[in-house]
């Protein structure tokens, strides 16, 4: 099987678009794929989202970085989107035949290099912290790019993990590894969007419910009816069917029917043959029982 | 997503390992994936498991057919396992982005080719069948080859769908497409083999249970545990799931529960995004959404 990382870098660039056309041209390595493409203008910021082979996908992180601090400039960037940098953050996802320690590794030696060869600093986050607190990428970017400037020479707090202690145009950036995220709601037989609301805080982690769980209720107008939206952050930890499972549960308790689930986006094949083990009590199974994968990942 | 079917031949050879082994070199083609081997001695009987282009599997057949052809004298062999031809049977099998007419097209085209030029005789089963009869692929090798030899020429009903009505030393070959198989079995935690019995024969087609369902009971020596052993014959009709709650509900009708299910071999990414959406209530699940098929097989 190969290998497969995904990678979702974010860029401070959501209205030029010749300006993101060049940064995602820079990545579009051999090895590479192009998932997805967002550029929001009000956050002034792009999400792109690339997977393929684990050394090509570190190359383009690379080269992705190099443009964006060429072409962007922090001084004169306005959004309503909290950023710190040109490439504000660059997450390396495993997706297959991948460890988190392997993406951890990618996500170090690629800050290494963005601080020896940009000289832009770089602060590593979520699986890839070097400090408990810089797990969480609100915290690395609290104050944001116009705080952290004045900050980052003289609190040791704000110390880069690589790179020198202040900022140019490009700011800063924070590179890690985290798991593959599933963005997963399910739709209630309810117009009534407290009900959604009260099972999105019962649910989610913050709430005492589900490991690994972010949960809200909201209104889907269209169809008058309320969905209970949630980021499985790691699948692994909770997966799709747990999460429909206590949903579907907490909604009966409240004498509302699921209408149904929606699964926003990709998915791992893991995340499959992790809810068929589950569901079906199997000890175990795995993508190489996939007769596609025997094919095309041999 | 390119093009993927399987293709199953059973070859009257389990003994000679140089025929056998020149029957599989032979439909090595690029293209084509060889995914299992089984020789059975006992069964004077060869399984061979293929997978990948369709056009590639499709010559690879044609091949096998004619080696094994040349190989293999119907006049002398001996087994246990009921034959008709050197080439017993080749049945077709949609895995990827082709559908069961695109399969019984293959076989057709397959029969035609086999006739014309081994001079071979070729009956049609399955979902490939001429006659509703000829679906069940013991109807059409009823009395074996020794019989088949003396009524082929005289019984209309076992006039062949392409090719000679004489046999050869290499026999008639039956050719067709069906649905992938699942073997999928359920564990019981009791050792009372009735049970597991009762089960499968309430769960089984003919028992007016699940559709496309054979089912049977069986005893875990070693674990002294009894099973519900299954072949789904059409995963889109029953699923592992249906399958496997249906058993578990009459498991515990009985008072008995189910240890965990275990799936033999291979299974087709359809029956895991299947799966999938029916446990999570997803209105579809297609294998464009899993991020590897999304590397692998554009």
């Amino acid at each position: 099987m190969d290998k497969i990382v995904e990678c979702v870098p974010n860029f401070s660039e959501g209205r030029r678009k010749n300006v993101v056309d060049e940064i995602v041209e820079a990545m579009l390595l051999p090895g590479v794929k192009l998932f997805d493409r967002e550029m929001d203008a009000d956050h002034n910021r792009s999400v792109i989202t690339l997977a393929g082979e684990p050394s090509a996908i570190e190359e383009a992180a690379f080269r992705g970085i190099a443009v964006a601090a060429r072409l962007i400039d922090l001084d004169v960037h306005r959004g309503e989107h909290p950023r710190i940098g040109a490439t504000d953050v660059v997450p390396f996802v495993p997706i297959n035949g991948v460890t988190m320690d392997d993406c951890v590794a990618m996500a170090r030696r690629l800050g290494e290099r963005v601080a020896r060869e940009l000289d832009i600093p770089v602060y590593l986050y979520e699986r890839a912290a070097t400090r408990p607190e810089r797990r969480d990428l609100a915290y690395i970017r609290r104050g944001e790019y116009e705080t952290l400037k004045n900050e980052i020479a003289t609190n040791a707090d704000r110390a880069p993990d690589f790179g020198p202690s202040r900022l140019g145009k490009a700011g800063a950036t924070v590179i890690g590894a985290r798991p593959f995220l599933v963005a997963y709601n399910v739709n209630l037989a309810t117009s009534d969007l407290q009900i959604a609301k009260d099972i999105a805080r019962v649910v989610r982690e913050k709430g005492g419910g589900l490991k690994s769980v972010k949960a809200n209720g909201f209104m889907l107008r269209e169809r008058n009816i309320a969905q209970v939206s949630m980021n499985l952050t790691d699948f692994n930890i909770t997966g799709m069917l747990t999460a429909f499972e206590t949903v579907k549960a907490e909604a009966e308790k409240r004498g509302v029917q699921v209408l149904e689930s929606e699964l926003i986006g990709l998915v791992p094949l893991e995340a499959l043959t992790q809810l068929t083990a589950q569901a079906l009590k199997l000890p175990s199974l795995n993508a190489n029982q996939v007769v596609e994968m025997k094919i095309y990942g041999e």
